[in-house]
């Protein structure tokens, strides 16, 4: 029998007690428990035992592809997550619109949060430096991402964004003699995008109002785009992914996922969560595996809110309804675990659960990171967890006869 | 927040239960069980399941390393255990100064274990044969280590060590040119050197006491010595090792940690249990990750005594409580498991248990085989916990963004 699987992650979910318990075991999460209760549970390294994973080495795991193989920055998932579109061999970036002075020091990585940095991108979008092109889009607020399109490139580049304020921009080094020629000409595009930024109308009228002129792009997170192959294309399966931030639409998209838009998506602490689920439900008439991510875990983690973190969860459960009715395979967990105590991902696994018509069911009826662990599937990584996905759904080969 | 590690290696104290409990069962250990009652607990295959290990590879393994990929033979830890400098390229092998016949029989294979054979390896030291200079040091008792330097060459060479009495010395072999190089100078070696002994000025003492002269070395465990990139030092850390026995300490010189000596410390079964641990704790001020081996545990597995190790796994628990005053993180296991009734090293998995403050805390409350595989650690390797506990220390690296 076929079936659909919708992979839903709550990001950053996992965490380190406080006082005795963690956000998941605080939070009241009857439909988050009635999952658990139905099937499986365990605990999921996504990259591996003692790896502390980013969101885009976590979410390549768990959509079946081996990190250590194909990643090697961050920057082409920014740049596809924003819609651009990549050939093998591109080198991206991650890059914030911020405000400099006139010796390049960093007064805000952030230009006041400017709403809208869409006409900055468009008038540094496809300029061209010692026959490199250089391609920008603009994100959320001071968020963009760089593609840099020519031969021989190199993405062993250091980041440009000196990651604090009062301190110049840092002049990019390369390890190679094609990252040193990528970083050589990525410089003079950063001194060229200032000079078309601080006479841009936008930042002249931000200037008039008081505000920090976005004026300097800063590159961070070299990545190559390289061809991936797709680990449901590749078995004739459609995917899609549905995400609030950039960057987890990116991963998907290198990897031939569908993005599926819901409204009101932002990746922030008051998405539209129900949105979301309800999508993700809808999707599978059309779908074979769906990846939801929900990011307002990993916010408030990184921002240390335990509280935050343990009402956002249960703001959550309260949206996931639609999944207990949904006839496919269910599974729930969370790329990283994001301990409040450490406002950072940590290599703690996270707890797991897995629930369709006809599968096995545990002894744990509780979704927590003191519970799962007691579960029937143990341990296991994001390609394990992936793989036994598509079993669950009929949709495996058989690997020998 | 940064905090030292504390990895306590009880070696070979995993065991097989002998009328129905292991020796760590039957031991009353209260600071064992508290440890594993303030954090989580698990099983530990060091080098990986189903795989017997020596003390040389299972430690590698602890320390970060791949040894499939760099192990060659144990004589190279032994030589820099014993102080000896090597550098890659260099071919060591463990030995032991024994006493042979006129025929080169084997008559006693540690020469009445000769108390201090440093005389001797002072008469053989910086002997040069066919251009290769062979060093040789001396432990304890009959003891030793043999180093070869020279241009290329082979480790793959059998022992000159029959491992039995009543035979003669084994003329070594080698596997391909180089090796069979190696193998002709180290025979040529071999002969030489008992020349030189059956005429040292000790040896005649010996005999005229009536005691078996030291006439002849036996080499064994030839490796070859190459540069193994240090987990520890590759991340900017400073390691430390605590142990007895040489092997242990040249392991952790091979990977860049420094060797604490401890007064008493001896790898014997009457070892400064408390002065290793005590050591340990105030390594923590200048270290980040310090390995304290007690091989005590090993040694009485290894004569098949359960009731001796049992008594010994008390003895060690009592010198624990300077770690429960810890504030890093601590972790206990074995290397691998000797089960008394085996006599030997098995690929049974250890008890491992980690605890620091603020982190995750499972149901487990006792130290032992039975107890410590239902935690939430599940089972994992000695990579797999090396980077666990760096990231419990907040040292680990995040892979991705």
């Amino acid at each position: 029998m076929r079936r659909s699987v919708i992979l839903l992650i709550l990001d950053g979910a996992g965490d380190r007690p406080v006082g005795g318990r963690t956000p998941l075991e605080v939070a009241e999460t009857p439909n988050l428990d009635a999952i658990a209760s139905r099937g499986e549970c365990g605990m999921l390294s996504s990259v591996g035992r003692g790896i502390r994973p980013g969101s885009d080495t976590a979410h390549l795991a768990l959509l079946g592809v081996d990190p250590f193989e194909y990643y090697t920055g961050r920057g082409p998932f920014e740049a596809l997550g924003l819609g651009m579109e990549l050939e093998p061999g591109d080198v991206a970036f991650r890059l914030n619109f911020g405000t400099v002075d006139r010796e390049l020091r960093v007064l805000d990585r952030r230009a006041g949060r400017i709403p809208d940095a869409r006409p900055l991108a468009e008038a540094l979008d496809g300029m061209v430096i010692e026959g490199i092109e250089f391609r920008v889009a603009a994100g959320v607020e001071h968020r963009g991402a760089l593609v840099m399109r020519g031969e021989g490139l190199g993405w062993r580049v250091t980041d440009v964004d000196p990651h604090e304020t009062g301190v110049p921009l840092r002049k990019p080094r390369g390890e190679g003699p094609e990252d040193e020629r990528t970083a050589r000409a990525l410089w003079e595009f950063v001194l060229r995008a200032h000079e078309v930024l601080r006479e841009h109308p936008l930042n002249r009228e931000r200037e008039e109002k008081g505000l920090p002129p976005a004026n300097a792009v800063l590159p961070r997170g070299a990545g190559i785009m390289v061809e991936i192959p797709s680990p449901l294309g590749s078995r004739g399966l459609r995917g899609a992914i549905i995400a609030g931030i950039p960057l987890v639409k990116g991963v998907g998209r290198a990897l031939g996922l569908e993005v599926v838009e819901v409204p009101g998506a932002t990746g922030g602490k008051n998405s539209n969560f129900r949105g979301k689920v309800e999508a993700a439900v809808g999707a599978a008439d059309d779908y074979d595996f769906i990846l939801v991510n929900i990011k307002a875990p990993d916010v408030f983690s990184h921002d240390g809110d335990f509280e935050g973190k343990t009402r956002v969860l249960e703001a959550i459960d309260r949206c996931l309804e639609p999944l207990l009715s949904f006839e496919g395979v269910v599974a729930v967990t969370a790329d990283h675990s994001t301990p409040v105590s450490v406002r950072d991902h940590t290599s703690d696994p996270t707890p797991v659960a897995v629930a369709y018509p006809g599968g096995r069911k545990d002894h744990v009826r509780a979704f927590s990171e003191t519970e799962c662990y007691r579960g029937s599937l143990g341990h296991l990584n994001g390609n394990e967890l992936f793989r036994a996905l598509l079993d669950y759904a009929g949709l495996l080969e058989k690997f020998g006869a």
